[in-house]
């Protein structure tokens, strides 16, 4: 049943002054104004944050990493094309300054929708009003072998650790006599051909081509193999056919050996078995090939969907419930009849649901009617390597250099920070230029 | 004894043969040259290794990171003013190309100068001639507590290690109640009023300043405390009185709790003793009061002097060793009367050894007379915030703009790398104009 606007209303305030006495271990302070927790500083958090400013709320964002992460870049931070620090920007410098705003560095571990608080690693605190836009993680599909030895790509962590876990395997090659055992020990298998999948992959060919003869000349760069395995008929499945092909050409002609109609079945951390029983061998395996809503613990049944995604209504409200709202990667607006899986997960619809939210959460407060979000689509892109991109806007499918720069222009404007989108585009010329990879550095605790 | 030029031969090259078939066990090839193996890419290594160049040695740098560092600048990194990978810079970017030049990342445990090959964790390798450049580390002197519970700044990992520390520790106070909790939460206790002790104290100081007001408006700065801890009479002991002076007013100026004459007895974790025996309360403890050599083990024990450096004469060579040589830090040059106790352990030293070395070793090879390392002194300094710096260059002593000025274009001069030189520079412009310390990431696993 879609929940309609007059539905929604304001808890009750009397009953939650006595939660409120209860559940507030996150030291903040008391206002008279409504309480609205969001978790998560993602392009949907981040976004309602600062559309929330002058509007009549106490804000108090949680997020479990003291930064906003541009995660369209961090396949660069995992080969060593940028630094960590370039694509990720501090939460408080985001907002110094800002009125009735609290950021809280936590987990949370449950929401408790009766009684309206969360529960987080460094303790609990009530909401008036309760925002959700945890994003979206890997989604193993039930194979706790991938879980255990697949190398994802989806915190800052994993992306160093990606990069150092790369050089350290090219240090360890040189130690090895048997060329089989090189050519094992340079193998690259990466499962899905969407735009993570596709991006690294062309980065990886790049690195091979440039990097790898300079670094390594005791090694023959024959001995690196890049496999990209998807399931889909072609890659970039969520883009137009012009891109996928022509995403296709471009890999193949880098280098990258590209699979389609396959998907991988098993992988025991040297072993990648695919479904038509062929067999790779790799340590370095990485998973791209689904994602799943990271919808927190304690949400009733009702208000969850397939995919571990939130199940809310246009105005992003979660079935089932008067003040939590969901928005971004983890939210799925199930009254949408042309989109009965939801909008696709991108930053575009997280940044507008987020956007619009603010407007929302102040009419359903002065009691007018909240508007309906409308996803304006301004179109997606990949890039695979220099001079090559694919980029669909509406009708229009364009490839090669133009897609790029249009690529380019693109990132550094959804970049957050002035300094970011400076060191960004310096190392862009830089890597241009010189065809380096300048942050190839191993770090390690010694 | 004073070793003469004379004494120095090369390694029987029979014998050498036989100890090869053995102990090459890095895939190092066969080279008809005789192989130099330097430990450490220091400033001593790294310029070793590139005026080797042309010269008739195979050349094999060891080192336990795969990049340079440039040590002036950590403590920029732990205060989140610069990126890790800023002052890092890819071994195997510097020298791409290399002729008969191998790079293996490894940790030596041991030299065996009997019969000449070094053990490593992946393994023994052979040398014709070893040079030891493998810098300092932190002196203790003897108190394990010191070693167990203070943070260190030596490495990049420790550097990014204590900016993360900070960041928590901050995050952390925030859910206190008791305001003297949260003074014991924020109090900073430095041991050691040397350049990094100045510089961290400088550094944290502004953080205090601009940073932390912004950042935590719901803290009051008056809570946080910097002391900074020395032993001698004055700060930046081995430079001029003067610069000493304008340090120590500077720092008092922005609020940094200097103690002089007094050295710190024990720490347990929480709290700092003195040596009046009186007390501070800390969580962030940070040593700089002490270095030593970092001599490998199985050195022969004439070869050593105290505070663990390597004894050498004038030409590099280790007391008791034909073609054992160490440069930097790590050396102490024990045949100059005017200087008993070697020489400062700075960049310069080394980079002037690692240098004179490479023309040494050839004229070794070509029989000829080796040439006495003259240190060039160009001068010392240290920075104290913004603006302010101090520099002695012989009897020259400058402080405040000018001196800050010097300070860093000398500093960008000495670091590597194109790309690092304007990375570093433009953020330092955005610091310098914003205030801001952009790279307050804290980076942890999740």
């Amino acid at each position: 049943m879609i929940q309609s606007a007059t539905n929604i209303k304001r808890p009750d305030k009397e009953q939650l002054k006595v939660v409120n006495r209860k559940v507030n271990q996150l030291n903040i302070p008391d206002s008279p104004l409504p309480r609205v927790v969001i978790i998560g500083a993602g392009f949907g958090g981040i976004n309602l944050v600062k559309k929330l400013k002058n509007k009549p709320f106490q804000v108090v964002l949680i997020n479990k990493t003291n930064y906003h992460l541009f995660q369209p870049l961090m396949y660069q931070v995992a080969t060593a094309g940028l630094e960590a620090s370039s694509i990720a920007f501090p939460v408080r410098g985001i907002f110094a300054h800002k009125k009735d705003f609290y950021f809280r560095l936590a987990e949370v571990q449950e929401v408790n929708s009766e009684e309206n608080y969360v529960e987080t690693n460094i303790g609990n605190l009530n909401y008036d009003y309760l925002v959700i836009g945890t994003g979206s993680k890997a989604n193993y599909f039930g194979n706790d072998n991938f879980r255990t030895h697949a190398k994802g790509m989806k915190t800052l962590y994993q992306a160093i650790g990606l990069r150092n876990f790369g050089l350290k395997g090219l240090e360890d090659t040189l130690l090895l006599k048997d060329s089989k055992e090189k050519q094992v020990a340079l193998n690259i298998v990466i499962a899905g051909g969407g735009p993570t999948g596709v991006e690294l992959a062309g980065a990886l060919a790049e690195f091979k081509k440039k990097i790898f003869p300079k670094d390594y000349p005791e090694l023959s760069p024959d001995l690196m193999s890049i496999h990209l395995i998807e399931g889909a008929p072609r890659l970039l499945s969520a883009m137009s056919n012009k891109a996928s092909e022509s995403t296709l050409k471009h890999l193949k002609k880098m280098g990258v050996k590209v699979k389609l109609n396959t998907l991988v079945k098993d992988y025991d951390g040297t072993k990648v078995t695919l479904a038509d029983d062929s067999v790779l061998y790799s340590k370095y395996f990485i998973w791209s090939a689904g994602v799943q809503g990271n919808a927190p613990c304690g949400l009733p049944e009702e208000g969850l969907v397939r995919g571990n995604r939130i199940k809310v209504n246009d105005f992003n409200l979660m079935f089932g419930s008067d003040n939590i709202f969901a928005i971004g990667d983890v939210a799925q607006i199930a009254t949408d009849r042309d989109r009965p899986k939801g909008h696709p997960m991108l930053a575009q619809v997280a940044i507008q649901q987020g956007q619009l939210l603010a407007e929302n959460l102040q009419r359903i407060e002065n009691k007018q009617k909240p508007q309906a979000f409308k996803y304006w689509d301004k179109g997606s892109m990949a890039t695979i390597g220099k001079n090559k991109a694919v980029v669909d806007i509406g009708n229009i499918h364009l490839t090669g250099f133009v897609a790029w720069l249009i690529w380019i222009f693109v990132h550094l404007a959804f970049l957050m920070g002035f300094r970011n989108k400076v060191i960004v585009f310096f190392n862009w010329i830089y890597n241009y230029i010189t065809f380096d990879r300048a942050t190839r550095i191993l770090l390690k605790r010694q």
